[in-house]
């Protein structure tokens, strides 16, 4: 992203990336790739984000390992695309899915087929060969109410590892009921998304996704056994609390020393 | 806002308020009165909120008290209106204005004509008798490039009180610089906007605004120097460094329990 420009944001701004992902996600928003939720969703994102210092902390390097180390042992990988992760990550999901021989899916809160069909096709620009979950989307996760619940047959439904960014409790919830494993990427520590994964991301997927690529191509000539290991040695309760108190001291530090950090 | 419904939300829902002033606000970004990045601030408020734990905490009460007892003392008090705030808080707005005989003035970060108008239609449409900043934003905030910094000569320009809710920070710092008492709603207590204003109110503007227009009615009967002795007690930095050790302690304390929020 170190070429882009034409926001009209000066790179001087001590808020320039923050901003220019904004201005990228009110793009994707008029391309009808976003929704007007997903924007909101964003802004929760940028707070959090704000409040974690805006840079991957070691408690989310540890769980980008993690998560490489599941998506190289899984038998059925898929990567699960929604609006914003399209619009933020979509070149890193691309090569992701291409590393891993996984299908990418297309799945959406708030489904449209047109904006099914518009995140397939940005996908597709960026080089995905195979994207699921536009019109195949003919199986139901159980519990979930249509077209929510929709999902690709030969994606989704009979994956084992789901990689899913800026997901819904809800949905998380009933991946983990249907006894698949679940890899989050999630700024808010605290959600049921990232207290019901496997492996919660506590990171920007800006900055996690081109990392969780990095990890996929240093570990996979690694052996299985290795890969098991670390997945072994992985605790997600203990990086969520090292991720809050990370916040939470943060912020008594800030509040002793009145120091005011510019957001938005 | 009790008797409202027809967003399709089950009243049961653990975050049913959230999830209404949520739509309350798509419904005013498809009406042309917020915009998308109006959206994206208001997801970062949504996280502070949570944070703060969507109550109306002492901090919050002691400021709005205090932000009372300014705007009953000014001599041009003037309430600043954006897109959001239409959106979230008109009928207060207004009642407040028509209880201390203030104009009401649309000043917008985005700014269009037509967003303006169809602003002060929502104003008038709540009862407002006097809005500003429409078609006479003639006057220019030092400082400031235009239309950001456009306002009206009977409004903002000469006020000496200035509410303002949801504002950017570059703005609160110019009305300090032309020597304003800026009265700020804004739950993010790391602001520009919290740290540079006068009185700081770290609350949802939902909850705030009714408050406000409360301790108005109850203290406009009282006696001049009552409302100098609250404004003279009144500690700004002490009650923004007691919000965020409120929010920080709040945190600890879920990271000791592991106890899951749901936000979104």
């Amino acid at each position: 992203m170190a070429g882009e420009d034409g926001y009209g944001i000066p790179r001087s701004h001590p808020r320039y990336w923050s901003l220019v992902i904004r201005e990228k996600l009110v793009e994707a928003f008029r391309e009808g790739i976003v929704v007007p939720q997903g924007l909101i969703a964003h802004g929760r994102g940028e707070c959090f984000d704000y409040l974690i210092g805006e840079e991957t902390q070691p408690f989310a390097q540890e769980a980008i390992e993690a998560a490489a180390a599941a998506l190289l042992l899984a038998e059925h990988p898929v990567i699960s695309v929604n609006g914003n992760t399209a619009a933020l990550a979509a070149e890193h999901m691309v090569r992701l899915a291409e590393l891993l021989g996984a299908p990418l899916e297309v799945n959406l809160f708030y489904r449209t087929e047109e904006r099914a069909r518009k995140i397939a096709e940005l996908l597709r620009r960026h080089g995905a060969r195979r994207v699921l979950g536009v019109e195949d989307a003919t199986a139901r996760i159980p519990g979930l109410p249509s077209p929510r619940g929709m999902v690709s047959p030969n994606g989704i439904y009979r994956a084992d590892v789901v990689l899913v960014a800026l997901e819904d409790g809800d949905r998380t919830e009933a991946l983990r009921r249907m006894g698949k494993t679940v890899i989050a990427i999630d700024l808010n520590p605290l959600s049921r998304t990232a207290r019901t994964a496997n492996i919660t991301i506590v990171d920007n997927i800006v900055r996690a996704a081109p990392r969780l690529v990095e990890a996929v191509e240093k570990l996979r000539s690694r052996p299985r056994s290795e890969l098991e290991q670390i997945l072994a040695r992985y605790d997600n309760n203990r990086v969520l609390s090292k991720a809050l108190q990370h916040i939470a001291q943060r912020l008594m530090r800030l509040a002793q020393m009145g120091i005011a950090i510019e957001i938005g």
